[in-house]
């Protein structure tokens, strides 16, 4: 292993996703054989079989070296256990290669849970962070990527926690989305100062004392609206708006599915209307804006859906080289 | 005034929505003309303009009274402090018309929390009910109407109010809504009973405990499945889900009208598009659901939004004359 030289080094859980090891090479060839980013990836998981997807895809860069790990943490398994137990998962030997300075980043489209514990045991929080935070994309009506912040790191968040999630996220924005001056948006019941509970006050507080671009409070119904860049709420409302937020397609779907099982022309007419209404939400699809950042890390993390395509594999990959060439983790420790 | 036939008595507040009294009186007339419920319906609100109104509408049934009340609460006043010091307006006289046991319904499209203060301040609470819950309405996958409950009449509710608002909503789908043994979830972020925090914990074990046909926990991607038919929170998250979900249709809306101004065919596409998905979607129409009741009330209690239509006042009207005609408020005694 060699990290002296200048290419973005990401350890990959090959294992991770709900179709591993195939997405996960599949993704990372294409990402690879693109080539838009200096790349060097850790295939991190079961040797023979990472072997046998790299000989389907037929790729032979001298770009990528194989780790092996034998062991594979499930979406079913408990993540603090998981991490401590699996020892030789993908894994843990991925985010100990971030611990080691082998690699910037650690990918994975594994247990969420699991992929947060992992980072902050192994490759440790920064400085001055005392929780890291999930800061998932929502797509707006005006196009852009929101960032819901915290969307399910902890379910039990304090107002100065909160605060440090806002603080990391404008950092994100700035730098690796290039959001010139983020907004920031408290997620509340109603817009007024005095709306909300004791968790929410204290919250809007430290918010409106920051240097942040704090816009007050907003309401479930501005998120699509895209109101703000930056949606500030506990992981626990974060988690639970993000996941409905991911139902909204499926539903889409099975509403026009029925209707067009109503007649011949209900479904001459969504064929036609499938492909515009798939264009038109292109943008909607996870697969298509690549993975979560968890943020306060001393170290890149990002996380991907255990669905996610090779598109999205791909995708997850290069918001982590987008991270590293932001030199992210440095503009953290420097805004603290 | 007259109760003692068997007709039901509606207290619609005719001042409260965005476009009253028009769409109130438009929307009263329609449900009187097609005379599926047996009605009398008070509209109270500014007399000459409730009279220019239904003359406008050229109806001259015996079924209905105006009662004058001159003053207005808006979607900005402060809920409680406007009724307390707005006594004469249309949304305190048509609450006490209920508390008086001349109406069985109070029905708005005003602010939802003055409706909610009104309620519980002039009408009152039921015997053995500590906080009443705001049980709305929510598209499903399956063509259901699930419940929300909670979703905003408080923010900072404790696990035996959940219990409560649960128990509350089982007895609206039993009796109004005509569900079989209704299924109750608990809105959390994941299925493993060990997930959540302090108050969905003890939620949780009072919901097991309980004869509800609980179902355990559901995460937010199982809302618009309709995996359950009553979704237990408490008002903070329900309602932030509440109005992201209703913020689905703007959203597809904007995203294809962007789409259509791409070019010729894209246009032409979404055209034929359009009248699909809006028969595909209709039932995701607040207007076509009806309002939102209030339970836990002594009297019927109807919220609807403020931007209802003349059919949405239409539909909040049938949706109280159901639960009188299911009589709601002596079931729910009967259950406590």
């Amino acid at each position: 292993m060699n990290n002296s030289d200048s290419k973005i080094r990401i350890a990959l859980d090959t294992m991770g996703g709900d179709n591993a090891p195939q997405v996960e090479v599949k993704g990372a060839v294409l990402a690879l054989r693109e080539n838009l980013h200096d790349l060097f990836i850790y295939f991190v998981g079961k040797e023979e079989e990472i072997k046998a997807e790299l000989k389907k895809e037929n790729y032979s860069g001298d770009n990528y070296e194989i780790v092996n790990a034998d062991e594979v943490i499930t979406m079913h398994d408990s993540p603090a256990k998981a991490v401590k137990t699996k020892k030789n998962s993908s894994l843990v030997v991925a985010s100990k290669l971030v611990k080691e300075g082998k690699a910037h980043a650690l990918v994975s489209a594994g247990n969420t849970g699991a992929v947060t514990m992992a980072s902050i045991l192994n490759i440790g929080r920064l400085k001055g962070v005392s929780r890291p935070t999930i800061a998932s994309p929502i797509p707006t009506e005006k196009g852009t990527l929101s960032r819901i912040t915290d969307s399910g790191a902890f379910v039990d968040s304090k107002a100065e926690h909160l605060l440090e999630f806002a603080k990391l996220t404008d950092v994100f924005m700035r730098y690796v989305q290039k959001v010139d001056n983020p907004t920031v948006g408290l997620l509340n019941v109603g817009e007024e100062n005095s709306k909300g509970y004791q968790l929410t006050y204290e919250t809007f507080e430290l918010l409106e004392k920051s240097d942040l671009n704090f816009k007050g409070n907003i309401e479930g119904k501005d998120v699509f609206k895209g109101t703000v860049d930056i949606v500030v709420c506990d992981g626990f409302v974060g988690n639970i708006v993000l996941k409905f937020a991911e139902s909204v397609l499926p539903f889409l779907k099975k509403k026009f599915k029925d209707y067009a099982n109503t007649g011949l022309l209900p479904m001459l007419q969504i064929g036609i209307a499938k492909s515009a209404v798939k264009k038109a939400l292109h943008d909607t699809d996870p697969n298509y804006y690549g993975g979560t950042p968890l943020l306060g890390i001393n170290g890149i993390t990002i996380i991907g859906h255990g669905s996610s395509s090779a598109i999205g594999i791909k995708n997850m990959i290069y918001e982590a080289a987008k991270s590293q060439e932001a030199d992210l983790i440095q503009k953290i420790k420097n805004s603290q």
